[in-house]
């Protein structure tokens, strides 16, 4: 794979935002010798070093009730090298969707010979081995793991922590192109091989999101896309005094993290999610709060965005609309203690012309599942690991 | 990348049809032991395999006043160790396209520090080399190559053996998604990988054909293929008197060949280019009529049918009646001298039942480009190579 180097990196604390890097090659061949010449303005990341990592990271695949035949394609675009692993909140009851899941996901890793799990969200050794790790934020009032993208992420980097990968990278489970799965995953791991910082995370944006209407329309930007980064780069602008707009991703849910900078980011519900991560990574290492976690401050949070060659082209589920998006990313931003008034009033404008807030209302409180710092991974580890053979998405053992 | 072993292989004369492969798993990871039991059922292709061939590949690209975003992300897809071949016939005129595609051609190889060739198909020094050859087939009126994508083809091909490629396959200018090139171009590799004989050839099946008509529908067959597969299949069936459908890939536009099979096939021009090439090599090869190479029957004929993970989504031109892609290919199966009464009626019955002909009437004659036993390839390089320089893809010459 070849990319651009990263020209321009924004330091906020200890924080690096390195901007936008496109992919420019998706298969860049045998390692030859490479003239200097080239790396001035191109990084060609060689295969070796692409599946050094692959092997070290799992990709997890959120899913609820996806069709089958997307799902199966998005398995089997994940390079072999990285543990495939599906975390459902598909429903069992009436019919077994993720019975079916699993028979898919069965039948993929008997024919391509490798590894994977799988769990439910609701599985009650989950709730258990959360509840006595003391990660209760992440369950319900019934004892189970809450409903939510969210929360199955953090299942799924829980359970990736558990079988000793380093990286995990999230892909939805209802792409159209396994070719475009595949490019995700050879950019994380592009991703982490330019990283200098074990805490380390890797955005995607995706070169086109097209519409379909009629004929096909290359979109670029969505709305709250556009929104979400402008607010997240005032975040910025504002504190460090120079105007930036280097925040392309607010919204990526194609991204990947080193499990070490997992295990020390709190998780905000739906689809604040994505712009929470990087308002907490700002509030725990931009130098203007104090950091819980120095260690990690000392080797700086690294952020690379990567924009893919591949449309990105799903499964459209009716019509979202831009305020759905758009609230609980921006409360996020609003409600953060580095937030300033200017960047508080930009949110209650785009608040207001969205007709979501009047004028003298606040945004509403995001809900988070805050990693409290007594959360015992360890103990996590124990439990889950006793039933680790049920999990297997082989199909062969549980 | 692991693809299904070949299951199953219809010999008619020295030809080996292979049924269809699947692919497995786009990116089956690093050389590690493969079970036995894996050998049976599943065919993983090493990357050092896929690399080896691709070194002696070149990628055809036939372009005509296509979008040069489309065509950018095209090129983008290939492997870098395949060689890219573009053969233009965008207008020079009005508005210069041609001069355009060489320079997105020129940039991309730029940065991504390879090597391309891209030539227009009404250059008249080509016209020179294929007058000097003897190949006046391809040639026109004017003296220049005749319009056509199979004219584009065979160009290409030619440059292909003049840069001393082995392999050469076409992928098409108006893909949507550089990870299906990508994959395109993994298959016709991986193909070739598997092949016992020089003379092979490799012909993809799309995993579906999306049609976008409010929403998305997968659909896997057009019309006009199951009516050419279900003919060429007949013209087969009726003198091996077993009837079969190995045939599924009859309208492949994505395919590839070793140039050695290139070299001895007769071509037809327009849509009946595709179907045409297992017409001709059931004409040469199946046995029923004597041969003109003997070496190449030693050997036999070797023809693989891979079906991708890919959907294939391009630039729909309109609608294109099922007629226009029907007639040139049943046509060429029609007049075939190796056709039976029954096919030749069958062939009849559709093209009544489209209203193409009244029962009276006989399909039109195809037009072909014979590739007589005299063209002298040899003189083709030397004028051609002569002016090489001019041809390449960096910009940096001619």
């Amino acid at each position: 794979m070849r990319l651009e180097t990263t020209r321009y990196t924004e330091r906020f604390g200890s924080v690096r935002i390195n901007d936008l890097q496109q992919v420019i090659e998706l298969d860049s061949g045998r390692i030859e010798n490479v003239s200097n010449k080239e790396t001035i303005g191109v990084k060609k990341i060689a295969d070796e070093a692409i599946r050094d990592i692959e092997r070290r990271m799992a990709i997890i695949i959120p899913t609820k009730d996806e069709k089958l035949k997307l799902f199966e394609g998005v398995i089997s675009g994940v390079p072999h090298d990285c543990l495939i692993i599906v975390v459902s909140n598909s429903q069992i009851s009436r019919v077994d969707r993720f019975r079916m899941e699993a028979d898919t996901l069965a039948q993929f890793c008997h024919f391509s010979q490798r590894e994977a799990l799988i769990l439910h969200q609701k599985d009650p050794v989950l709730a258990e081995a959360l509840e006595q790790a003391g990660y209760t934020d992440l369950l319900g009032e019934d004892g189970l793991v809450r409903n939510g993208k969210s929360e199955g992420m953090v299942a799924g980097w829980l359970m990736a922590k558990l079988v000793k990968k380093d990286y995990a990278g999230f892909i939805d489970a209802d792409n159209y192109f396994p070719g475009a799965v595949w490019e995700y995953a050879k950019c994380y791991a592009a991703g982490f091989s330019m990283a200098t910082s074990p805490y380390a995370m890797v955005r995607i944006l995706w070169r086109y999101k097209p519409k379909i209407s009629g004929g096909m329309y290359f979109k670029k930007w969505g709305r709250a896309s556009e929104i979400t980064n402008k607010c997240l780069n005032s975040l910025i602008s504002l504190k460090t005094g120079f105007e930036s707009d280097i925040i392309k991703t607010g919204n990526a849910g194609e991204h990947a993290m080193s499990l070490k900078l997992a295990e020390i980011l709190p998780y905000a519900s739906g689809f604040a999610v994505e712009p929470y991560e990087l308002v907490s990574i700002f509030e725990g290492f931009g130098g203007v709060l104090p950091t819980a976690h120095p260690t990690a401050a000392k080797h700086g949070i690294e952020i690379f965005q990567i924009e893919t060659r591949n449309p990105h082209l799903h499964e459209e589920k009716g019509i979202q609309h831009v305020r759905e998006v758009l609230v609980p990313g921006l409360s996020v931003i609003y409600h953060s203690p580095i937030c300033e008034p200017e960047t508080k009033e930009m949110v209650m404008d785009e608040l207001v012309s969205q007709r979501v807030l009047k004028s003298d209302e606040e945004p509403p409180k995001p809900h988070f599942c805050v990693l409290p710092k007594k959360v015992d991974i360890k103990k996590f580890i124990e439990v889950m690991g006793k039933n680790l053979a049920s999990y297997s998405g082989t199909g062969e053992a549980g």
